[in-house]
C-alpha cells in the first residue's frame, strides 16, 4: 500500500516504528516516501505537518491530537498505538499491543489500518472527536498505574515491608481478568476503617486518594 | 517442623492452602494437628481461635489482623500471601508470591517462615503494629487496580474504543519497572485539560479521581 515511509522524530516510539517498518521491507527514507509519518510530541505536529511539502500522505501517532492538526493536509490519518514505550526496548515493543486508527474517508482508514497492521499492532477505528475521552482512559490505565504502585510502594516501605512484593499480586490481578477481592469486596468497612487510621498517621498526603478510589471500588462491588 | 496441619476454613485461600500442603507432603488432618491455620474471614478469626482447645500452634493468614485476635493462644503466629486468588486456580496461585510473616518471638519467627517456605511463599518480617498500614498498601495495589481498569474502561468504552485493549498496556506498564510516562511526565497540561473535558462531559463521576490521581502523578513526575 505504501512502498516508502518517512518517520519524523526519532524518540522512543519513532525508533521503534523505524526499526519495524525496515522489518517487515517497507523502505524508511529522509525525503520523496509515500507516506510521512510524524514521531513528534503532541504540541509540535501542527507546525511539523505546516512544513511538510503537499503530496504524500500524512499520519500522526498522538492519542489526543485531532487530525486537523495535520492541515494543510488531506491525505490523513491518525494511529495510535495503544502502549508505552522504553528506549531499552526495540520494535518488539509494537507486538501484541493494540492501535487507535482515525481516518475521516475509507481509504485513509484502509490506509491507516494497514499501517497499524504492518507494525505488528491489532487496529480499532476510533472517531476523530472521541480521541481525548479515549486518551484519558488509556493515561488513567497506565500512568495512574504508575502512580497507584509508588503510593502502595510507600505504604509498604513506611511498614517495614519490600514493595518489590506488589509485583506478582499486580500482576496476578490482571491474569484473573481483574477479579475484585479483599475488603471493599467483602463489605468489611473495619478493615477499610483500619487502612484510613494507618494512612493518615503515616502519610495522610494519600488519603484524598484512598477514599476517592475507596468510592469507586464500593460502586464496583455493588454491580 | 511441623508434621500435621489443620486449616480451617475452605475458601479460595484454605482450599489452595490444603492442596499446596499435601503436594508437599505435610498430613492435613481434621483434629489433633501440630498447627492450625485459620483461613476464615477476618471478622471469624477471634471467635474460631477461642473456640480451638488449647496445645497446637495456631496462625492466621489475614493481612490486618493483630495476633492477639488469636487470643488466649500464644503460641502463635501470622502469615499473609501477598496475592490475590481465585477459585479458578489452584495451588499454584501461591507460587512466587511475597508473604508477611509477623510473630512475637524468635521460635514463632522460625515457624512462620516454614510455613510460608513450605507453601512457595517468599517470606518476610512484619511488626504487628505495621500490619494496618502494609494492609492499606496490598489494597491500593490490587483492589484499586482492578478499579482503575474499570474506570478507563468506562472511558474507552464511552469512546467506541475496546477495554480489553487496555491489557497489554497495563502489562507493559509493569514489566517496564512502573516507568512513567505520558502527558504528566511530558508536563503536557494542555492534553491533561482535554481529558478534564472529556470526563466531565460523559463520566463527571470519574473527574474526582483523574484530579486526585493527576496530582499524586504530579508529584512522581517532579521526583
Amino acid at each position: 500500500m505504501f512502498e516508502s515511509v518517512m518517520v519524523v522524530g526519532r524518540g522512543r516510539l519513532g525508533s521503534a516504528v523505524v526499526e519495524r517498518l525496515r522489518e517487515r521491507g517497507v523502505r524508511v527514507r529522509e525525503d520523496s516516501a509515500d507516506l510521512v509519518v510524524l514521531c513528534v510530541p503532541d504540541s509540535a505536529i501542527s507546525e511539523v505537518a505546516s512544513e511538510i511539502e503537499m503530496g504524500p500522505w500524512i499520519a500522526h501517532m498522538s492519542g489526543a491530537t485531532p487530525l486537523r492538526a495535520l492541515e494543510p493536509h488531506v491525505d490523513r490519518f491518525g494511529v495510535h498505538p495503544l502502549q508505552t514505550f522504553t528506549r531499552r526496548r526495540g520494535p518488539e515493543q509494537l507486538d501484541g499491543a493494540w492501535a487507535a486508527v482515525t481516518a475521516e474517508a475509507e481509504e485513509a482508514r484502509a490506509r491507516g489500518f494497514w499501517l497499524a497492521e504492518t507494525l505488528g499492532l491489532q487496529p480499532f477505528e476510533l472517531a476523530d472527536e472521541q480521541r481525548a475521552l479515549y486518551h484519558a482512559g488509556a493515561a488513567v490505565a497506565s500512568n495512574y498505574l504508575v502512580t497507584l504502585f509508588r503510593a502502595a510502594s510507600r505504604l509498604l516501605d513506611e511498614a517495614g515491608a519490600p514493595p518489590e512484593a506488589l509485583v506478582p499480586l499486580m500482576q496476578r490481578v490482571i491474569e484473573n481478568d481483574y477479579e475484585l477481592t479483599g475488603p471493599i469486596e467483602r463489605g468489611d468497612w473495619t478493615t477499610v476503617d483500619a487502612h484510613l487510621a494507618a494512612i493518615r498517621a503515616h502519610a495522610p498526603d494519600l488519603e484524598p486518594m484512598y477514599r476517592t478510589l475507596a468510592d469507586l471500588t464500593a460502586a464496583v462491588a455493588a454491580r
